[in-house]
């Protein structure tokens, strides 16, 4: 069992992450085992499993803590990213995924299809047996519809010129940012925190999301820089209009615009020269200071946590700080 | 609105039905309005929605009925269903169903892939607001867990010439009896019927689903013969080896090894052959000879079930016996 290294720092956590991954792996089985070992695999492969981790820490200001529980919504919120994962490895043909063949490389999209859809009902299951209400699993569903309208909203978003920043900021709520809201909220609310902080652990969720993708999608240009010697830019050449991008739209439109019509299969060469002007153009940069904007409103929020013996508001201070500074 | 003719011969059903569009309707709420209209045009094309019409039917045995619940878990299962056949075009690459576009050939397999996962959402939201008990929704977890596994079982079955009759048997009791069953019980027990009768309700929906799913089987074979001209054999081309095929491989094993080699992509010649020889060796009898079997079995269980007011025993055999004996 592989847990990412990050969690070194954070030992109980680590150890509660562990057991949200045993629970996983138990309540995965089919009789097709070698689909079964590939999800397994797929599973122990070093994810940061960072839903989990805001699900445990903001468990920790409950009144009542159940801690079987919070492990079962733990583990049904990462099933729940595995199987949007492995979903999304067919929609990008990606043939690997943490350093591991894709289950659509190695299986075919067939079997990634119905793998995918396998974890969507681990997920419901979990939560129909280890939850206490039909309210949980309740706002378990509408979350999980956000999340789809979200992703759905993207698709419908793609090869756009004009998208906003808004429409962009919206897109991101839904895919990334609502399981981030979801997790920090049934953390606290499951365990019986105030209804206030369960309030707040949401909105803390929620920024958090968008800056953590935010990031990432800022990663998407400057990492290839740096690790790659050549920009990918994945996103892109699905029609994938992020912040980078979208920043630098409004001041180098007539440079962009030949290199994202939809109708032409994107060269390197055309990606080369849409990392050039987004850069020249400071997107990356404006990317980033909306990207701190995010980052600064989680932080605050944070900091007016309540204590609780576990110093719990000094580790997500330190966590999301961390997190949200990351390189790679 | 469109619903199958079938249901003119059974008025009050078909008002049932037509009340389930309405709901699986209203809960498909999407930002993205092309998907969220194809999505309904697929509902709306005229599916012969069994399932729900089977969970009518057992509903009318419980002991306290709840109409509203009743419509709620018929939608959610419909919902499920067509979750499915949305991905299962994505798997076969179908440009067509029930003479639309397939939403794969529409918008491209990235949408399909999150319509079908919004689906699954929808079917779990459906049964999280409107059923009453956590075990309700543990039931269709679990039920929903052995169609996957099923379908996930199909899959490591392709291109094995050994399949047995009870492998085909398991993996389209997953894949297509489980839902049947699941709708007979849920008809049932979600009424308050007797403990018994929702068991059995469970045991015929199975014999029906199986007996529902060779016809399928054989139908891929004998009505490519009439309404084509040329056999298709959607299910071979794809490794997948059912019934027809099955049986006629104990006596005409060394005729059929040549054509089912998985490195060469099958031709239509090919396929002719494989029909020819399925034909002549009485693969599509043999087949039909075990469908009889389950829609005896499912027929005899079903004429031992109780009166009811609506006379609900005969209306359950008139159905059968019409959907086990169709020619399309």
């Amino acid at each position: 069992m592989k847990i990412h290294p990050l969690w070194e720092d954070y030992p109980s956590l680590k150890t509660e992450l562990e057991r949200t991954l045993d629970l996983m792996e138990t309540s995965i089985n089919l009789a097709n085992k070698e689909v079964e070992n590939a999800i397994l695999e797929m599973i122990h492969s070093g994810g940061k499993l960072l839903r989990p981790a805001y699900l445990f820490l903001f468990s920790q200001f409950g009144k009542k803590k159940d801690t079987q529980k919070t492990i079962a919504l733990a583990a049904s919120i990462e099933t729940l990213h595995t199987a949007t994962l492995i979903h999304d490895d067919i929609v990008d043909e990606a043939a690997t995924r943490r350093s591991l063949q894709t289950i659509q490389h190695k299986f075919g999209k067939d079997v990634a299809v119905y793998a995918g859809d396998y974890l969507f009902i681990v997920c419901f299951k979990l939560l129909a047996h280890h939850v206490s209400s039909l309210k949980s699993i309740q706002l378990n569903a509408n979350s999980m519809e956000k999340i789809l309208d979200g992703e759905l909203g993207q698709m419908d978003d793609r090869y756009d010129y004009n998208i906003s920043v808004e429409s962009y900021i919206k897109n991101i709520s839904g895919k990334t940012a609502e399981l981030f809201s979801l997790s920090c909220f049934l953390g606290a609310f499951e365990n019986n925190a105030a209804a206030d902080l369960s309030s707040q652990a949401k909105d803390i969720g929620l920024n958090i999301g968008i800056a953590f993708q935010i990031l990432d999608d800022i990663l998407d240009y400057s990492q290839n820089e740096t690790t790659i010697g050549k920009p990918v830019l994945k996103d892109v050449r699905q029609g994938i209009y992020s912040l980078p991008l979208i920043c630098a739209m409004t001041s180098h439109r007539q440079e962009l615009m030949p290199y994202l019509d939809k109708k032409i299969k994107m060269s390197d060469e055309d990606t080369q020269k849409i990392y050039d002007i987004v850069k020249q153009a400071d997107g990356i940069t404006k990317a980033r200071i909306l990207a701190e904007e995010y980052t600064q409103k989680a932080l605050e929020q944070l900091s007016k946590l309540p204590e609780t013996k576990e110093n719990t508001r000094e580790t997500l201070i330190k966590l999301t700080t961390q997190l949200l500074n990351r390189q790679a």
